[in-house]
């Protein structure tokens, strides 16, 4: 962010067209979040932190008033991510906690949002450290969805291990799931590896199985939208087969995720509510009618993979191998002490 | 076929328009099986073998000489469909094998033509005959790709069993795999069994195994393209991982398929020649482009599950339960004999 202007790189127009949404007004960023001109949970945290240095008073002036409207405001632009009001509550306890006003407040503000993104950053790194020990030995990986830089910050989760590696000279060949309905793995992994010079092949989500079984597959990785006390993983609907086809063709399968993704207070995966999305993304994908009026049409956005289907869990503080209620607690244990 | 006219129904514009293609010359119905107006193995048999009864010679009028140049030149239109050789081989042999000319003997192929319809339509029969019993505890049935009425004629293969149970009073609950890259589950399962009034769900390919999970899928059943000698099955990219998940589940993998489908000079799966299709049906559907040029593709139309994961093979013979090459074997012995 300059001291006026936040780029969003605009994900709506991947991989047609590669522009910069410029937001100059804390509405414009509202709209970005709105129209997912950038999504993914921790991107949205961090636009809309910076979006708050943007907010302006009726003068057109930067005040904490201003600021503290901007918060609330932007608050309201996704009600389910967790990130955004987390982001937000942090910029609000920066504001209450000085007394500073004008362009002081905003440099201060502006220190915190750059925080929060460095944080965020620093999270992604360690997570490429600790993956990429364990797919050290792999030649090709499988992943779903886009958990990667343009959902987080530069390396992401699932693809931060596969960053790491190809920085230290090992490159991977990587299968992108498209991931129907949505296909943000064919428009944003595909876009966002192929663009770091790591090679990238996409598959329809049926082609998993008949990778894995001519061999062309080592492991899987994916990301997390929330795991359960004991280990049990939600994410983007097609990672629970996954699992098993990774578990039938004895391949490790990995999960990659931040600690504040773990949600201690679900017993398990199947307290975890499954959002059922609308009819037109299954049924009118791209404007085009591709199911007939009289059928019905399911459309569920997440799975949840129970925890023995998965070979670890990567976060930033370490790695759980064969996770548990035990083995998860004593990661949180051990890095809160 | 009425005298002078094939009605075909164009399976191009389903679902969103209903409309018959008339043939009125054997060039028109080359263009319909190019062209995929008409599109599975026994339906493309039936239109070829109907087409030879359209044939003209340069007066205008139907003759020996004109029917077999149309035999030769359909069977140009789809150099891999075997069932189209067969068709136009048992029309040929019908030309061969009698004296007549002229409007006789185009009396003589219409019934010949007729023939391998009707016979198509009983094998169908029988195989939802022999289906239902199987399906008969079922409430709900999953099932993937077209392999119903509108790529054979009237019933099906895999669809047979549900039409049978329909016609006998038991509804069950389908839900259609929508199948890409080509989306024939959307487009086409769905439209022929909600214009039965049989109630169909479509999800993405991606969604199958949440459905399991959840309980709402009984059996999985599946059509077949090719089985080897010893029950290993070349179906429709996206069937082998069904079938890892129904193992993973607990539930029947069932294969519905005329014998014609065996393949018995094949003595494993892995004989069997796996076509890859070009890139822009996975990376440009309906014309959008949804994937980064700078990416790969892979697009195998197809792949082999073992027999060990299928439950049984429905044919029109009978039921080959737990498939073995003993098993296969005694099917065509015993229903041979």
């Amino acid at each position: 962010m300059s001291e006026q202007v936040l780029h969003l790189l605009d994900q709506t127009l991947l991989p047609n067209r590669v522009e910069a949404f410029e937001c100059r007004t804390i509405e414009q960023v509202f709209d970005a979040i709105v129209r997912l001109v950038v999504r993914g949970a921790p991107a949205i945290g961090i636009a809309a932190a910076y979006g708050v240095c943007l907010a302006r008073n009726s003068e057109g002036k930067f005040s904490r008033k201003a600021a503290l409207a901007a918060a609330d405001y932007l608050a309201t632009s996704r009600p389910t991510a967790v990130n955004l009001f987390w982001a937000l509550d942090r910029m609000r306890s920066v504001i209450n906690s000085v007394t500073l006003d004008g362009e002081e407040l905003r440099t201060r503000l502006l220190i915190e949002a750059t925080a929060i993104h460095d944080e965020d950053r620093l999270m992604c790194h360690r997570i490429g450290e600790h993956g990429a020990k364990l797919l050290q030995s792999c030649e090709s990986v499988l992943t779903h969805c886009n958990a990667g830089g343009l959902a987080t910050s530069e390396w992401g989760t699932a693809l931060a291990p596969i960053y790491r590696l190809h920085q230290q000279g090992k490159t991977l060949r990587v299968f992108a799931d498209e991931t129907r309905p949505l296909l943000q793995g064919a428009r944003l992994t595909a876009f966002e590896l192929a663009h770091a010079g790591i090679p990238v092949t996409v598959c329809t989500d049926s082609m998993a199985g008949s990778l894995m079984q001519s061999g062309q597959v080592d492991a899987v990785i994916v990301g997390a939208d929330r795991i359960s006390a004991a280990g049990d993983v939600a994410n983007k609907i097609g990672t629970y087969p996954l699992a098993i086809l990774a578990r039938y063709h004895e391949l490790p399968f990995y999960v990659a995720a931040p600690t504040n993704t773990f949600d201690l207070t679900l017993a398990s995966g199947s307290q975890i509510p499954i959002e059922q999305r609308g009819r037109s993304e299954v049924a009118e994908p791209f404007g085009v009618t591709t199911v007939p009026a009289m059928a019905s049409v399911t459309n569920p956005a997440f799975d949840v993979t129970p925890a023995e289907l998965v070979t670890a869990i990567i976060t930033e503080r370490g790695v759980i191998t064969s996770p548990t209620r035990a083995s998860v607690q004593q990661l949180f244990e051990s890095s809160s002490g």
